[in-house]
């Protein structure tokens, strides 16, 4: 590798980002009728009139407008589109009664779907910490916290540790099976880690601190494979391992087979999440001002088990899912699972300078250019063949906005910068 | 025994109780001029004068006046002394600032210790739980739950399980060894169970069932012995057992050497806590509608250690501590240890009806009232001899007071009815 060629990589990250990414979401996400985010396109990027506003995609929405501008982008155009998303969180999606964001609204802001979810309350904290570190407006950081206080008095599980995640309206806890009040996810914990750390950048209070560093240990000693350092997907409380089972609450498209089972039910792992738990930690660490280096071996571990079974030497790209112990399952692409595994590549890179993972970095970044971006309109394709051919075409939904692919552009300019400055 | 018998020892607690206890403490424990409590009496009832007031005998005198309101005691007068505590303990030793209440004042309300200790906020949520389901006043439970919020917010470890217990003003955890934050104590999960279970009792709310059946568990699971069923006095967060130590902020006068360590630093369990954990378990179950028999062995293997071990067959009287397999190591005797094993015979001789149960508790009824308490002014000696000369002879102060006696009193008297009508 040599200077030219990281550069080249960049400006093609850069003109992705800045000539496509943002203004596709710059002039279409604002729902200038309702308040809010409008979250529904198609392949080619016209609104589909779906009449949702969920609580990820504003939260995520909201994350993106308030990070494009905290990272220097916009000339203050997504302050604005950021002030526009929180006053609809805010001032609709909140329940007054039992506090909490509803999980479904329709975009004039009524409830269709009124559980507490806490994968979206891990957004609703990331995105209102990061809104008031980007504009300092503190409402963001006030309902980051009252969601905080909400998480600790009404999800910890105080006997064997960690949060439960599922809950109705009021705060009891859903029942056990496809409602999953009985059961405990890495997706969530992993999202409560990223939350936590923003909202510890933000106030620098040691409660959230604690329970950072806390989040931290559940996912390094109860849920990454105490040998393979990969993801496990779902827990009973006690931290036995569960059978993937599909959820009624859903915030993806994971594929099941019809009867909501996967085939290998409890030995799955999937490498976006992989990647992403990775960089997310050393993010956290970064934060937490500690050195990566104390786990540098279980980085190191999670990082070969990506390039050495996630990684398409043939057709490009990342893979969807294998076992823990190497093999793949599920071969098609996955749009979220390659910008997370750029993030971390370079991550990986800038901590190992390991050759393999530079290798593995370009791979991934030729195939998101030149197959995953829908050239027409800018934003990625959610699900392609292992060829790289589209399956699923629609640019936004409730489960598939911009935080992974913005954040990925983001992200990866910075890291690419620091490579440059240290060649 | 015949019912001539138990209505005796019935007719004596009740004298006791009516014609000494509550005199006691009514014509005393006022303070006119600066409101709140009065809890530091000498050996012939007079005021000490020691300028102290802790939150421990601040909220348990709440907890007295309210619960001997409740059950009927009174003519009305122990709600309004509950009420002039309230008042107190909600207006001048709650921390408008942080939230939560300070440890220790002096008599006007000044603040001499500000750590937040979660041994006296689990009395204050059992207190101003109490209060409201004795009188009505909403600003009980109310404080009651915001003490609860708070424990939720700042004292769990969701790594472990289980709660933290020492903290600063500001709610940052103390530091390890001496100053307890690295600790976690069977006295503090006990004393939650018992708040939650009154908490629970008065609210009906769900997250208040669920976090008294995480505790129970806990204490069930963690804290008691695996074999024994006795409890292990301290640990530390992953539930390694700790060498028992003396903390710098206490509730009690543990008699530890010079160097703050017990001689036995990790076999020690207190007969007193076995059958203080073992009935208030068994009220808990009562509250949840849980028939208690689903853990009669437990219940079974506490009450033998109890009367195999801590009941003095010879002097009488309950010992203060011993070796969890059996065997006594310290044989004086502390008032409070008599209050909790008289409550505790009591359920075990109503659940197993085994006269070995009858006959100790009669023994532990005839110490007290013979050489515990102190006939001149009618409360008990805090500490004596093993044959019952007292040592210590104050009959108020911070960690003495009458929460043990009244309420051993108020329930044993509610217990031996029950015997009374099935005979």
């Amino acid at each position: 590798m040599n200077k030219k060629e990281v550069l080249k990589l960049k400006e093609e990250a850069q003109n992705h980002l800045v000539n496509e990414l943002l203004p596709f979401w710059e002039s279409r996400m604002i729902d200038e009728k309702n308040g809010g985010y409008i979250t529904h396109f198609d392949k080619d990027g016209k609104d589909t009139g779906e009449d949702e506003k969920s609580l990820i995609a504003q939260t995520r929405c909201l994350y993106t407008a308030s990070s494009v501008h905290r990272a220097g982008y916009g000339d203050g155009r997504f302050a604005g589109m950021a002030k526009h998303g929180a006053d609809f969180l805010i001032g609709k999606m909140w329940d007054n009664e039992n506090e909490g964001f509803y999980w479904m609204m329709d975009r004039k802001g009524n409830v269709k779907i009124d559980r507490k979810i806490i994968y979206g309350h891990s957004f609703a904290i990331y995105a209102l910490s990061e809104y008031t570190l980007s504009t300092g407006d503190p409402r963001g950081i006030e309902y980051a916290q009252k969601v905080f206080d909400l998480i600790q008095k009404y999800c910890t599980d105080t006997m064997y540790g960690g949060y439960w995640e599922m809950f109705h309206r009021d705060w009891t806890l859903c029942g056990p099976g496809s409602q999953g009040g009985d059961r405990k996810t890495l997706d969530v914990h992993m999202h409560l880690m990223e939350a936590f750390t923003t909202l510890y950048e933000c106030t620098g209070r040691d409660v959230h601190h604690r329970k950072l560093l806390e989040v931290i240990d559940l996912l390094l000693y109860r849920i990454i494979h105490p040998k393979y350092k990969t993801g496990i997907p779902q827990f009973f409380k006690n931290w036995e391992i569960a059978p993937q089972i599909k959820f009624e609450t859903i915030w993806g498209w994971d594929r099941f087979s019809a009867e909501g089972q996967k085939a290998n039910l409890t030995d799955n792992t999937c490498y976006g999440h992989n990647a992403e738990f990775a960089w997310l930690l050393i993010h956290a660490l970064d934060i937490l001002k500690t050195n990566p280096d104390v786990y540098a071996d279980v980085f190191r571990t999670i990082f070969d088990h990506t390039v050495n079974n996630g990684i398409d030497y043939e057709y490009g790209g990342v893979f969807v899912e294998g076992s823990h112990a190497g093999g793949v399952y599920d071969m098609e692409k996955e749009f979220w699972q390659q910008a997370e595994v750029l993030t971390a590549l370079l991550d990986a890179y800038i901590m190992f300078r390991d050759p393999v993972y530079w290798e593995a970095y370009q791979n991934v970044h030729r195939f998101v250019m030149d197959k995953v971006v829908n050239k027409a309109v800018g934003e990625w394709y959610p699900l392609l063949t292992r060829k790289g051919e589209p399956i699923w075409t629609h640019m936004g939904h409730s489960w598939k906005i911009n935080y992974h692919t913005v954040r990925s552009m983001i992200q990866s300019i910075q890291r690419l910068d620091k490579i440059l400055q240290s060649m």
